[in-house]
């Protein structure tokens, strides 16, 4: 066992594979996350608990009740304070989930239009399914289609539109109720453009109707932004079938080149990944000695990646800054979200390029191009030829891949799950009445330093399977779950008798990947449909969602449409509200009256599932069905 | 002197008159904001430097280089974090305008549908003449032709639509440079959008980038939400022509019914307004013993009335407080933006009744109206009653109104400037050239604790006539000014021999009324509109402007579309970005380089006059035109 070996063992904060990265980084001095958090460590409180407020001049204003600071200069107390700035957090998060589809909107216009070669139509079956469903011409010629219901989305990020496309989706209980708070999303750009509004000094001043308005836009993002990122994408580039892959740091290669797309969007990555099976590229990079080019993926463009081609995922939020000190990745190419600043001084302590690709999101120290459907498919030639002379500069003595891959099913869209099934929810909804899946809890989001990484996801999973719940997986939960091996059909081992019978009889694991963050508007369509197939509205089935890791703006907005559509979701942090008792009684409690769910906040993933369990119990009893699983007595 | 005369005397910070009331509302133990900023100081020194961040729960951090905490988790230094501040800032406010301005596009739309009988277009000649300039139809029915402008101003909101309507305002010298910039705002509700998005963790890292894209967002407010909020309000409510007001506390009438309008738009005041004349209303207000219904101003709501209706204006922002400390305020009727939470408590220690009217804006403790576009009269007239029947339990003996009104003119829309000089800007150019008008100044913004009130609003304006400067002024330095009296004809002895002789000719004051906050538009458009007569670019004529006093996001968001449309811009308080040297820098030199204008931070407002003179020589000298009022040999 090496030194890093070792003194990985020793820190149970980290997985074996992190930890060993972890203690190599530090021997050559290069500072990690866990290093920044440390030294950022006692964090500000009043920034924590969300009573800070820098949103005018008159300040900042530091809200600290029982300190003779229990108004702001404007007269904002803590219930105020909190819920302005929980407002904006949301909306961050659901602007950047909309702007991601926005993107692919617009490269479904530049098809249509037929301004762009790069791109095609993929799934062209899904392609006219959509525009019968949201009423554009579905006849016509391809181009004619895409265009047609590219427009109709594009309608959707106006404020003076039809009303957002996929609403219908939804049971009418749900949306008659969000008429009644005044919910219901207008725009999808407007409502986050609002909510800045709102927050400015002197707008809403009213704690309940800033978080109601924070409802509204995180469902801008769920119902718009989110859905047309996830719709979209698979009409351009296929809609996800399941296969098999690998998972893990182990996915880099030593004797390959090794380029890591990173970041959110498939629009970039998926050139990347032609540009890789170029032939004179692939010959180019074999005269430098290379058995190939491996493109692997990071966080949720590699979700993206391996949801519809099948590409490894090499590893997710915090094993970005990793991957590199194995000294075998040639070029990271980013597009946006959750790409660590830190990522440039990492690389640049190695051979390894940043390229960055959108010009949204411009690294200072890296190599900087910007896509657009016009030039996407040289720029991708470009990028990926950067990352093969890279490889001529690595240092084979250096290089240093501690893990092996681990195999993983993915690729289960909608279509697909619904396909196996025979077209219909029915067999789903039979096994769910007669409680062999006695529910389904989706698991999604991010890791964060503050815990263990992976453990809360692969514990909480482990729990629910164990409990008969099927688990569905997005974002970089699903690379905990991978490496665990719980994306494998043999997994159904673990899960419970009812559940385990269901997975053998499917050949599916209990643990289902369905994408990437955007792709949760996969689950909360899954779950409007099973709702109308019932005849109920999705409060009331036993569903609920889960982020047990998180950190981001992007999964507090996905957290807060799950509560909006009707389902409650676990955190395993609390966002920052504490400062408001009102508001996190709102939010743990209140919601259920309003909503028909709520948040939990637990940060112990076994505590958690039995708080999840209780809940499905709850529903189940509810709709008239036995608990299951020998829980009739419990509940 | 009363006691409270007296303590004021002793205070440097305040105004006589509130000075006044301040010791008044001390002595009934009532918090104001000054009370709150005492307590509040001294305050966050990480956050005043914009050097905290809370977008993401790895976090809090507080970058402090030097105490080894000059990274937050993600690897953001202080440059990049200053930056995603300030660009949020910025879209905080930008977003605010422009969803104001949305407001008044959806009116027009109602009224050209036929589905609002309350709203009626006041200036048939300025829709058509805007049908033209944007090239909808302009000769059909009224209705049609409202229809029709508000459907091309709505797809400025939309991110697929056809580009920003007013752009073509610009000189294109303007336009090329911002296509050299990337920074052409594309639509008014996207940039903001995209600026949350890039400043979420891990998009865009590039602080020079950011603040690039704050300066979009800031152009989609100036060119697009705020000029839509302008142009649509002089339509609907007509185009504001010079008239004789009054202005101060003493506008406040001890025998009347006493109805304060505060916030931003028109669209609910203009119905207080009518519903303040009607008869039965003014009857039950005489049974109660009122001489009649006294319809006064406060903020922006204030402004608007006092442009296009001659409605007197109560005070500024910081005056919002005291005027219920007079015991003469029966009502408050508040839409959005800047009105203080605090008001509903002040209110609640008098007799006076707090009535919100946007469903943007609730507040607790107030009386609660949704007001619609088709529901108006009716609540304007219930609004109204309100006051009516507060008055009723007015304590007369109670009511201390300390000072007397003062004249003013206000009305000085752009048309009413160019109509008085004939219909073009020929003469105004001509004053310039020759020197008698050296350049203009537009003084604009908020109050701010921090500073003594008015005071550096006023002594600029004084400093800068005498140096034969125009100055134009807006928002709630109008009050300032007003309470001065330089916004009388009279004022013009206060000017230098050159200005003084233009304002007596004219018979208009040296500082002129042109608006509220969302009216800064005029000002730019004039700046475009002298440009272009000119043959150059905005950035090179000898005007400037000035926000001595702000405080707000909105101002950040003025500040930063008037210097990227190339007009140097003095602010008497820094924004949040001193922890960042090189942001600063690029603020206050840098952006010279990028787009011929710059930002100026001088809390004293002689030197202040001093920096801006010298700036406006210096485009004097550079156009070839003299340096004007002796000032040659000095340049």
């Amino acid at each position: 066992m090496s030194e890093f070996h070792k003194k990985a063992e020793e820190c149970s904060m980290w997985t074996k594979e992190a930890g060993y990265l972890i203690e190599k980084a530090r021997a050559l001095g290069i500072p990690l996350a866990w290093d920044r958090l440390e030294k950022q460590s006692p964090q500000c409180n009043v920034c924590e608990m969300g009573l800070s407020c820098a949103k005018c001049v008159m300040g900042p204003c530091r809200i600290i009740p029982g300190l003779d600071r229990d108004k702001g200069v404007c007269g904002a107390g803590a219930d105020l304070t909190v819920a302005r700035n929980f407002g904006r957090f949301v909306a961050g998060g659901s602007a950047s989930h909309s702007d991601h589809g926005r993107d692919l909107v617009e490269v479904l216009w530049e098809i249509g239009e037929g301004k762009t070669e790069a791109y095609q139509i993929k799934d062209e079956e899904k392609l006219r399914r959509l525009a019968e469903e949201l009423g554009t011409d579905s006849k016509g010629d391809t181009k004619t289609v895409a265009k047609g219901l590219a427009e109709r989305l594009g309608a959707d990020f106006s404020s003076f539109g039809p009303g957002l496309a996929f609403l219908a989706r939804l049971p009418k209980k749900r949306l008659e109720l969000w008429d009644k708070l005044g919910i219901r999303p207008r725009g999808i750009d407007r409502e986050p453009v609002e909510m800045l509004h709102r927050t400015h000094m002197g707008v809403d001043c009213d704690p309940v109707s800033l978080c109601l308005a924070a409802a509204r836009v995180s469902l801008s993002d769920g119902w718009g932004g989110s859905m047309c990122g996830t719709e979209v994408s698979d009409i351009i580039f296929g809609t996800p079938k399941p296969n098999k892959t690998t998972v893990n740091l182990g996915v880099l290669k030593k004797d390959h080149v090794n380029i890591l797309v990173h970041g959110h969007s498939p629009v970039v990555s998926e050139m990347v990944l032609l540009a890789a099976k170029d032939p004179s590229i692939l010959k180019a990079a074999a005269d430098l000695g290379a058995k190939g080019i491996n493109v692997c993926g990071l966080c949720c463009t590699g979700n993206e990646l391996l949801m519809r081609q099948g590409i490894p995922l090499a590893g997710n939020h915090m094993m970005t800054e990793l991957t590199m000190v194995t000294g075998a990745v040639d070029a990271i190419i980013a597009d946006y979200q959750c790409i660590m600043p830190a990522l440039v001084d990492v690389a640049q302590c190695f051979h390894t390029k940043f390229i960055s690709t959108s010009d949204k999101g411009h690294f200072p120290g890296a190599e900087r191009f910007h896509f657009t459907p016009h030039n996407a498919k040289a720029l991708a030639e470009e990028a990926v030829m950067i990352a093969v002379r890279a490889f001529g500069n690595r240092d084979q003595s250096k290089v240093d891949i501690p893990v092996e891959p681990v195999s993983m099913l993915s690729g289960f869209s909608n279509e697909a799950v619904l396909g196996a099934l025979g077209g219909t929810p029915g067999p789903l909804l039979d096994a769910i009445k007669a409680g062999s899946v006695r529910g389904a809890v989706g698991i999604v989001g991010c890791n964060n330093p503050k815990l263990r990484q992976d453990e809360c996801h692969v514990t909480l999973a482990k729990e629910l399977i164990k409990k008969d719940i099927l688990v569905l997986v997005t974002g970089c939960a699903t690379g905990a779950m991978g490496k665990a091996g719980l994306l494998l059909p043999e997994a159904a081992e673990l899960a419970g008798a009812g559940l385990a019978g269901v997975c053998k009889a499917l050949g599916v694991p209990p643990v289902l990947h369905v994408g990437s963050c955007v792709d949760n508007s996969r689950i909360i369509h899954l779950c409007a449909v099973l709702a109308n197939a019932l005849g109920v509205d999705v409060d009331q089935l036993p569903v609920a969602a889960s982020a047990p890791e998180w950190y981001s703006e992007k999964a507090a907005a996905i957290g807060l449409y799950a509560v909006a559509t009707g389902i409650t979701t676990h955190l395993g942090l609390p966002p920052m509200i504490l400062g408001s008792p009102a508001i996190t009684k709102l939010a743990l409690e209140g919601l259920n009256q309003v909503l028909g769910a709520a948040f939990i906040v637990e940060r112990d993933p076994v505590k958690a599932a039995q708080l999840l369990d209780k809940h499905i119990t709850s529903k189940r009893l509810a709709l008239g069905l036995s608990a299951g699983n020998g829980k009739e007595a419990a509940a």
